[in-house]
Formats: C-alpha cells, structure tokens, sequence
C-alpha cells in the first residue's frame, strides 16, 4: 500500500464508530438508517454503525431500479446477511416511472439524478417513520470530486466516511473484514448500465488518491505537485473537479448580512 | 411598523438584487429556476431575480398538487404575469401518487415531505436541463424556526431571503409593488387542507419576529428576552423551537479529522 495511507485501521474503526454512536445518541436518536447499495462505502459505513450501536440499530434499505445491475442486490444482501441488519427492500421503480418517462432516454444524467434523488426521499421518509438518523456513505474522495448527486445520495444526517478516501474505506473494509465481492468490485453508481466511477472520472481511485491527499493534506498547488513527480494532465484535470464541484460541499449562498 | 424592522427597503431590495445577478453571474449562469407558491416569499425572490437578471431570465414553475388550494395557483400565475416571468406548470400529482400511496391519509408530516421534495426533484431536473440556479425562497425566520422541508422546500443554489425577516418580506413585497392579494393572505405551505404557518408555529409572524430579532440580532438569551417584557412562555417555546431545529441549517456532521 501506499506510505501516505498506512496506519491503524483498527484504531479508527474504533475510533470512527464510537464518534458516529455518540453522535446518534446525543442526537436523542438510537438507530440510524443507510441505503445499502453492494459496494464498499455503504458496506462500511454500516459496519461501523453496527460496531457503534449494535446490528438490532442499524436498519438497511435496499433501493433497486429494474435497470439496477442484479450483483448490487444480491451483494447488497450479503452484507445485511453478514453484518445482522434489517434488510428492507423497496423497488423504486414505480416511484421513478413517471418522472423517467419525461426524460429522454440519453439523458443519463438527468435520470440518474432522479434515481438518486428518488431513494434519498424514501431513505428520509423511513428517517421519519422509524425514526432514525439516515447515515451517508460518501467518501472523501467522491466528496472531492462532487462525484455524487446533491440532495441525493449525498443528502444525510452524518456521515462517517467523509474525511476517508476511497483507498481507505477499502483498507478498513478488509479490516472489518467485509465480503471480499464487495471490497474488489469496480465501483459504480450503477446509475445506468456498464456505468463505473473511474471511467466518468478519468483516472482510478488508488491514483487520484494520491493527488488528492498531497493537495488536500499536504496543501500542495498545482505547480507543486508536479515539481513532486505527479502527472501534469492529472493535476489540472484533478483541479478542475474539485473546483468545479466544490458548490456541493457548501450551503445555499446567502447575502452577506445588513 | 415595530421600529426594529425599519430600514430603507428600496435600497434593501436594490442591494439583494445586485447580489443575486453577481452570484448567478459569477457562477457562469445567466438564469435561475423558482418554484412559484402563491406565496409572498417566492414572489420576492423572483420579484429580486427580474430586478437583478431581468424577466427573460427568470424561469417560474407552478408545482400544484391536485390537493392544493385552487388559490396558490392563481395567485401564482398573477405573480408571473405581472413580473412578466415565464410561467410553467408541472402538476407533481401523478409524480407524487406511488409514494403517497404508501403512506396512510393521516401521516401528514411524512406525506408534506413527500411532496416537497419532489418539488425539489424536478425543480433541480428543470435547473440542469435549462440549465439555470435553483432560486430560494425561505426567509430567516422560517429557517431559524427549520419551518421547511429539509432537501424539499430549502434546497437551492442560493437564497436572497436568507437574512430577512418574515416581517421584513412583507415590506420588501409591498415595496416591490407585489399583488396585494399575495401579500395579505395567511401565509401557509399549502402541504394539506387548511395548513397555516402561524396555527402550526402556533404564534403570529410579526410577534415572533420581534422576539427572534432580540434573540439572533441583539443576541439577548432567555432570561434576558423575559426581562425586556417579552413573555416567557412564548420566550421558550422560540427558543425550543430554534433549538430543535438548527440542524435543518448545517451540513451532514462528520467526524474530526485525524
């Protein structure tokens, strides 16, 4: 691995799920609720709320499309089965027909955006219900990037996995020791067919780690990171992602008081 | 008027509009998108928008439900027609309709929600398809009291509204020569039959607002509000009120770093 993202994985499983159930708890809350999509973040954010408030307070939702790949399902399943969770399942197929049927088939963005959309309302509607904190999956990585949709899969009340990038979360799944499917998938939003995260974004996640950790961590500019060995092409384009989407890790622009 | 909330409000809007257009500009956008109520706050932020950016970049959106009061469509559409805004209607019944069905008449909490978020939903599909910003429309005292619908109503790019007073729009309105009938109406988020702010809130705008300027401008606590001859049993259900609900205005928590 990697020297920058070498250290103690248990120490911060640990640490991170005892953070994430004082929070719930001091919240007045005792469960959380997590949209489990088969990949690894969302296999580890649940297994540290596991860990933190006992699988009898962790409350998973599958939220399939019928366009869904069946391997998120069914890799889905395998981590409730494994960790002991609750394993609702809601098709969210008929609550997107008619909004998709508006939406010209290419449009893959606009359809994505409205699956994602779609189970950010059932996962905050079960929140109500249950009640219980909806507990998010985003990774430092994909926050970076803006690599997820805005009051969609991204919308929570916590999020455990927001300061881990994506090397990371895989590290602490293997210590947590999460189904080995789960943890060697390319992963997806499986927003649409044959869609993968590292296609769209142009590079692979262990690579833009790197970038990213001496940019962000390090607080390397660009001109530095390339006099540090690091790809030209790759440092501007990484740039640019992280500038052009750092509107989603803010609140709505207010006017200045007065 | 109470002498707190008088100001210059010619210049207020003058001001407020010159942000919004600087925003929206500086962000590379030429327009904006707004869910038109019928109300007095969305008339404002749209009534600043055409000040700001002009009517021809104003996009107006009629979200009725077929439960809706008849009268927050009409008055909306006269907000349009005299801002001289485009003005389209989506009706979100039939988007609404596999959602609800699932969840008893009763539950009107989690039905509201439901249908403020997929307001949000195809509010935020109209703002990548146009594209334009997702103008706001909730006030300061709507937000410190987390009147709205988190990821529903309070989703948006940005929000001229964000440090006005309820008290404050009513004079912004009237200034910016709005329609009367908008103004004067019980303000209500329409979300079931015969909801008002102020029945729900259980106290008027116009008392709350003087005890919420006290509390957030002169940043008086509780026993000092009681003591400037403010009734304690109302001192408290606001300060309960905003305490319970600051978290509509943060982001996600996350761990510390490290």
């Amino acid at each position: 691995m990697d020297k920058r993202f070498e250290r103690d994985y248990q120490k911060l499983a640990e640490g991170l799920s005892g953070w994430l159930a004082g929070y719930v708890r001091g919240a007045g809350f005792t469960k959380v609720v997590i949209g489990i999509s088969g990949g690894v973040d969302s296999a580890v954010s649940a297994a540290l709320a596991v860990r933190g408030l006992g699988a009898e307070n962790v409350h998973g939702l599958l939220l399939p499309h019928e366009q869904s790949d069946p391997a998120s399902e069914s890799d889905g399943r395998l981590v409730c089965e494994q960790l002991g969770i609750s394993c609702e399942r809601v098709e969210i197929t008929p609550y997107c027909a008619p909004l998709l049927e508006e939406v010209p088939a290419e449009e893959y963005l606009r359809r994505g955006n409205i699956k994602a959309r779609m189970r950010m309302v059932i996962l905050f509607d079960h929140s109500n219900r249950l009640p219980a904190l909806v507990l998010g999956t985003g990774n430092k990585t994909e926050i970076l990037f803006g690599y997820s949709t805005l009051h969609g899969d991204d919308a929570c009340a916590l999020n455990p996995l927001a300061n881990l990038y994506k090397t990371e979360v895989w590290e602490l799944a293997r210590e947590l020791g999460l189904p080995e499917v789960v943890i060697e998938k390319s992963p997806s939003a499986d927003l649409w067919a044959g869609q993968t995260d590292e296609d769209e974004l142009g590079i692979s996640y262990r690579e833009a780690d790197k970038v990213l950790y001496d940019m962000v961590e390090l607080r390397l500019g660009e001109e530095e990171l390339i006099a540090n060995g690091h790809d030209p092409a790759r440092v501007r384009h990484l740039f640019d992602l992280v500038r052009k989407n750092a509107f989603k890790q803010r609140l709505p622009a207010v006017p200045p008081k007065g």
